[in-house]
């Protein structure tokens, strides 16, 4: 199974669940959130940021066991999936996200401007 | 390009930016960020989070322009490949989460219990 | 009603609700924070710090009406409640987070370096 | 020095920063900060919250040391001044804050009904 036709089935079943799809706010977590709307899907992004932190956190200060690890698959797996909630209620799709990170890795000089502003930020704090 | 070609390709790109791998804090920012440690990494993670919700509220009150809804797409990126420097940084890769991602969806009744979760709350507020 | 005896009282307030001084968690919400741990409290830091972020930019969406404001002040009111449970969870007070308040303002060239950290951030996405 | 008058003698500091006070952002942080705009300030709400989460799971795992938690009141003064900053954008005060916190505090059933959403929530989880 790879990657590509996970994410991209994954955002086929979010698109199902919106209202004008059918998604029953009833029956489906996804068709709640489209239906609480924008705030509700944006708190669980702070949410699910928030829970990634602390578990890398964790699983750090547990020296890195395999369970520490996991859970910090599990909390990121958690901030893409309502990342894609969120992609899906603004009509885009991981797709898009995908094509944005291909684009930068494209880009030459790219790392190197990123890498000048850090340096430039150090520099101020010396 | 298949969306698993790219985040499979970029989380290889960013194993070789490690120390161990060559990786040189004075030509990559991702290098840097490695070098830098846990917390610098986490950060970004808190930042890009934050760009994303306010990305979002930008495009929703500009009426869901093209604009806005690139600036979207452009911050989840940013946030997925710091995610992606993140899970570098506990030897886990894109793979790990797409796969938990996969799990869930195979999972019967998933759905059904994060929105009993929801509802109970509901009840509770009212 | 002064300042200051407000967030000393609530501290004194949340001092009471912790388990060894009887507060229990099946009445206060509080107690329940304190009975739940660290993370039910931190999760709440990351949650009220978008929700103040959501708040702020709504504010600033519907042009500053008295409802925006008021919102805001919900929110920011919301995050650093939060914050002092975590304070209280860790044998801290708001009156120590003000008197490092305090100790910053009478630092001479504190502002100064934080600016020259911002400028040179700047000159490296020049 | 009260609590009181710390947080509103550094409301009238953040006031005196503003661009049409004389504030200079060639001169001061804050006044920088004014002058980029609500973002900035936004930005630095999220990052404090971050940091503040990560320095409390360091106290903890360090052992609740003298170092660890006085870098935790370090962050919440950091989060609690880029709040105040934030206000003072939006013409709003600490005291402002504080007055709402009151305001709670007097309101009986508060502490009750978050109680209950707290329980719903378990409810549902169970």
């Amino acid at each position: 199974m790879s990657t590509d036709s996970t994410l991209d089935r994954l955002a086929a079943v979010l698109e199902s669940r919106k209202p004008e799809h059918g998604g029953d706010p009833a029956k489906s977590y996804v068709a709640c959130l489209f239906d609480k709307g924008d705030d509700a899907i944006l708190k669980k992004i702070g949410e699910e940021a928030t829970e990634t932190v602390m578990a890398a956190k964790d699983a750090r200060a547990a020296g890195m066991t395999e369970q520490g690890r996991e859970k910090l698959v599990y909390e990121v797996a958690d901030l893409w999936f309502h990342s894609m909630v969120l992609l899906a209620r603004f009509d885009l799709t991981p797709a898009d996200v995908v094509r944005e990170l291909a684009r930068r890795e494209g880009m030459s000089g790219l790392e190197e401007k990123a890498l000048r502003k850090v340096q430039a930020r150090e520099d101020g704090q010396a």
